[in-house]
């Protein structure tokens, strides 16, 4: 096997953790030795070891000698908070000769100075093995640690014609089964959910993942008055410690004491010009909080929020081969007057899901990406 | 060379034919005598010989005792207006001994009796031979022999978001030059081009060809009070005898004789309920004129009419990776008030143009193959 392959196998084990890890990133680790794995780990969960940790603690000889292959450049530092010892201090204990890494790790407490370590403790660094896959594979991560805000992921289930429901907020179903049961995998992979009190209302949605091994997330209601119904699915189910509900100074005293006697989180930002939450305040709120990402969906006014502010990194439209006509739009005002001030999306992609095809692609590369921009 | 892969190829030659057998079919025929294929040809043009005879007479040797391959059965019928003698006649009197064809011709004048003349007369006669393939390159003969209807595409190029212009009605370019050359070479497979009032007014648009043996399609025009400027360039360039005008009977007078002087038609049928032209009326004016197939440009008022009284066979949403926000919608008040109401697309099929995917499908495959729609 060669790097690539190897790395590729790397991907397999750091998805092990995919829904667990957050904020940390996703980490696979193989060792190698005489051309044959000798050990392998994963990263599994937020604040057990890592993975290059787990692989040599796995391995079935001495891994002296061995090449290590990770898909982020080991950490190299002991910060206040952090749980685990620096994995560099180990590999250089361990003898372990080669290292190789598809990216370095943008973390400023690390950025760099992992390879640098190793190098300087004599071990071979070789560097930039598939790293696209590697990018995309961590792009929460990514975000997150450059920007200490959120990952933010539209996900919009619309006609052609770019409807998410008919004038009567009938949304059931747009789209199939199999995208539907795509979106509640997607779910697990985010630290929240969010949706806005149109779709509360008129949906009453319980935004679980039923998945047999899944995690919830936090479900992040946008409720500017407190008008949410106390009978909803998300203010009365066994997840209501996973509910968080941004509101204004306007709220409701009353419903804020209701929902706070549950376990409910009530979070109050300032509104905007037009009496909607300041999303930068709940994207702000929300990072303290150590939600890393967040899947955005619905309704169109939120949708449109998002997009107008720019405040999302990347969109996923469900594109359901059938025709409303007038109805409840995905996406509404955005002031564009020229078809050259659109909103391009950048990297996109097309994904088949049984009868529908699926558009994702990012608002700004750049902007969400940082320093790993380049790989993209 | 089996049936199939030999059916293939007659496909091949029956598409030389595109753009120009309207009303006709394309169809295509190769010969073969020991395993050789020993002629081969088109129909080329309406009016031109049948491609059956085309073979015939290209053959490189006496085709007594050979296989003779065509996508459509044979014609058998002398009426008023056929330009040909009946093919069957020529198979028979050059003592063919089989025929392998793909399907039927619906046409009431053939519609089995070629099969029947030709087993009558001793020849075998194979049929069935890809058949989906056949039934898809001849869509717009077979809505049109069998429903004296035109075959009607809507195409439409829009945002994600579903918009085909912004608030201003900007529109250039929703989509790249890749899709617009794919829009180019799709009108010279229709025999007119269809727009309404709004979309001369604002896009001005040529509706042509531009392609270096492409054919000018009709270019037919909505325009209920003949509010057109005659400065429209399909007004005053080149192919002004094939710029038809549908108004109503409210239309303007003097318009009318100003375009009528420039060899422009001007056809005025009912207005409907909204004031608008009645489209049952527009098509069966359009089928009389020999009309029979009509590619839909917008904008999205017409789309909107089109698919609201259901007069649509086929439709091709290019969509575009962009996001506009609320403009000018493509599509309008249809009355559904709930999604089991929405219009489902049937065999709907998904193609990547450059960065943009085309989602294309039809209204009802009953109603526009009629019995041929159990081929597909």
């Amino acid at each position: 096997m060669n790097h690539t392959q190897i790395m590729q196998k790397v991907f397999e084990f750091a998805r092990e953790g995919e829904g667990f890890t957050a904020p940390n990133p996703m980490v696979g680790t193989i060792i190698i030795k005489d051309d044959s794995i000798i050990g392998k780990g994963a990263h599994r969960k937020y604040g057990e070891k890592h993975a290059e940790i787990n692989a040599i603690e796995n391995a079935v000889e001495s891994v002296a000698g061995s090449t290590l292959y990770t898909n982020l450049e080991p950490c190299c530092h002991s910060t206040p908070g952090k749980n685990t010892p620096p994995c560099t201090n180990r590999i250089i204990q361990e003898k372990i000769s080669r290292v190789v890494i598809s990216t370095i790790d943008p973390n400023p407490h690390v950025n760099g100075n992992g390879i640098r370590t190793l190098r300087e403790a004599g071990i071979e660094v070789i560097t930039d093995v598939l790293t696209e896959e590697a990018v995309r594979l961590n792009e929460v991560y990514f975000k997150f640690v450059q920007s200490n805000q959120p990952f933010v992921h539209l996900k919009i289930a619309q006609s052609i014609d770019g409807r998410i429901a008919t004038h009567n907020y009938d949304s059931q179903w747009i789209t199939d089964e199999s995208a539907r049961t795509q979106v509640y995998k997607m779910r697990h992979k985010y630290s929240a959910v969010l949706i806005g009190l149109n779709t509360l209302k008129k949906d009453n949605p319980r935004l679980t993942v039923r998945l047999a091994q899944g995690k919830q997330p936090y479900r992040i209601i946008l409720d500017e008055r407190l008008e949410s119904e106390l009978t909803s699915n998300v203010f009365r189910d066994a997840h209501t410690d996973k509910t968080i509900v941004f509101t204004t100074p306007d709220y409701d005293q009353n419903k804020r004491e209701k929902l706070t006697h549950r376990g409910i989180s009530i979070n109050i930002v300032q509104s905007n010009g037009n009496g909607l939450v300041n999303l930068d305040e709940v994207l702000s709120q929300a990072a303290r909080s150590g939600i890393s990402s967040i899947l955005v969906e619905g309704g169109g006014m939120v949708f449109t929020q998002f997009i107008a502010h720019k405040l999302f990194d990347k969109i996923s439209v469900y594109i359901s081969p059938i025709i409303i006509g007038a109805g409840i739009e995905s996406i509404g005002e955005l002031n564009i007057s020229s078809v050259s001030e659109a909103l391009n999306l950048e990297n996109v992609d097309f994904e088949n899901v049984n009868h529908q095809i699926v558009v994702t692609g990012y608002r700004d590369i750049s902007a969400t990406f940082g320093k790993m921009a380049g790989y993209l």
